[in-house]
C-alpha cells in the first residue's frame, strides 16, 4: 500500500510511520518537514499536498491543533483555532482526500479520550474531538468508491505521559503498541465508521 | 424560577415553554419574535439579549441551525453554518450567559440523536451535535458559581415526525412528554455535565 501519514513526524505519528514502513510505502506530511508539507487548517494547502502525493491507498491524519486553556479564559477566537485546524482540517482531509484514494482505500482520523472523558482546560479540545467522532460516523454512511473512514481515539499515550500526566490525573498511559494497533485495525481491517477507542 | 428559553417558539421549544409556564416565569427568545430577540450566531446579539433579560435562574437553548445536504455536496462554507450557529452559538450562550445566572442556576443545551446515531445528509449536523456533547462535559468541570450545564439529546420528536420521518428510517418517534422531562430533569434536578439521551 501507498500510505500518507499527515503528522507523521509527531509523537504518535513517528511510531505509526515506523510500523507501516515495514511492509508499505509511507509518505510523511508535516507542517515544515517530511516528504510533503501541509497546513491542514488551509484547504488549498491540503489540495496542493495531494497533487504532489498522487493516488494513495490510505490516508492517516495524526495532526491538528486546538487551544488548551481554562474555560473562563477561552475566547470565541480561541475556539476557532481548533475548529479550523483539528476539526475542519480533518473534515477537509476527508472531503478532498477521498478523490486521491484508490478504490477501497481508507482514511483514518485521530481524536482522543477527551471526546468521551474530558479534563479541565479542554472545553475546546474536547469539543473538536467529539465533533470528529460524530462527523466520521455520519460521513462514513455516504462516502463512495468503497472508501472506509474511521477514527482512532486513544488515551494519554505512553510517549507523551511525562509531559502531559499532570493534565490527566489518574489516567493510565496507553502503550504505543496498542496505539499502533488502532491504526493497523483501521487501515488493514474492513471496518467503516468505527471509532476505535483505546482507553486502557 | 426565571427561565429564558432560546428558541421557545419552535417545535420543541413551545411545548417546553408551556410546561415550565405552569410554575415559573418564562421568557421566550426567538430570532424574530418573543419577549426578546436573538441571533445566536452573533455573540454581540447574545450579549444584547441578556442585557434585556437581566438575571436568570435557568437558560434553555433549543435553537441553532446546521446545513443538511449529501456529504458529497457539503462545501467547506456549508459546515461553517452549523459551526457558527448551533455549535458556537450554544458555546457562546454558555460563555456569556453564565454571567447572567444566579448562583446555582443552570444552562441546558440541545442536540439530538445524530450525535450518536447519524443518518445520511447529516455530516455537518451530526458533527455539531457531537461537539456540543463533549464541550458540555468538559465545560461543566470548570463552570463556576454552582452553575450546572447539561444537554438534552432526543430522537426524532413526535411533533416533527411527519415532516422528518423519511430522513430517519426505522426511528421511533419520541413522545413530547418524554422530551419535556429531559428539560425538567436538567433544570430542576441536580445533575451537571450530563448528556440526557432520550432515544426511545
Amino acid at each position: 500500500m501507498k500510505i500518507l501519514i499527515v503528522g507523521g513526524n509527531g509523537t504518535i505519528g513517528k511510531v505509526v510511520a515506523n510500523h507501516f514502513k515495514n511492509d508499505h510505502e509511507v509518505l510523511i506530511a508535516g507542517r515544515t518537514s517530511g516528504d510533503v508539507t501541509v497546513n491542514i487548517a488551509e484547504s488549498s494547502s491540503i489540495t496542493a499536498m495531494f497533487e504532489k502525493t498522487g493516488k494513495l491507498d490510505a490516508i492517516i491524519c495524526i495532526a491538528g491543533e486546538a487551544k488548551w486553556a481554562p474555560f473562563q479564559e477561552l475566547s470565541e477566537e480561541d475556539y476557532y483555532i481548533g475548529l479550523k485546524s483539528k476539526l475542519m482540517g480533518q473534515v477537509n482531509l476527508v472531503r478532498i482526500g477521498q478523490k486521491y484514494l484508490n478504490e477501497g482505500g481508507s482514511i483514518t482520523l485521530t481524536t482522543g479520550i477527551l471526546a468521551d472523558d474530558p479534563v479541565i482546560k479542554t472545553a475546546s479540545a474536547s469539543m473538536v474531538n467529539g465533533g470528529i467522532h460524530s462527523f466520521a460516523q455520519a460521513a462514513s454512511l455516504e462516502i463512495e468508491n468503497g472508501i472506509r473512514l474511521n477514527v482512532v481515539s486513544s488515551g494519554m499515550v505512553e510517549d507523551a505521559y511525562e509531559k502531559y500526566k499532570s493534565y490527566f490525573p489518574g489516567h493510565n498511559p496507553i502503550p504505543m503498541s496498542k496505539v499502533i494497533n488502532g491504526y493497523a485495525r483501521s487501515v488493514l481491517g474492513k471496518g467503516n465508521g468505527e471509532i476505535i477507542r483505546i482507553y486502557s
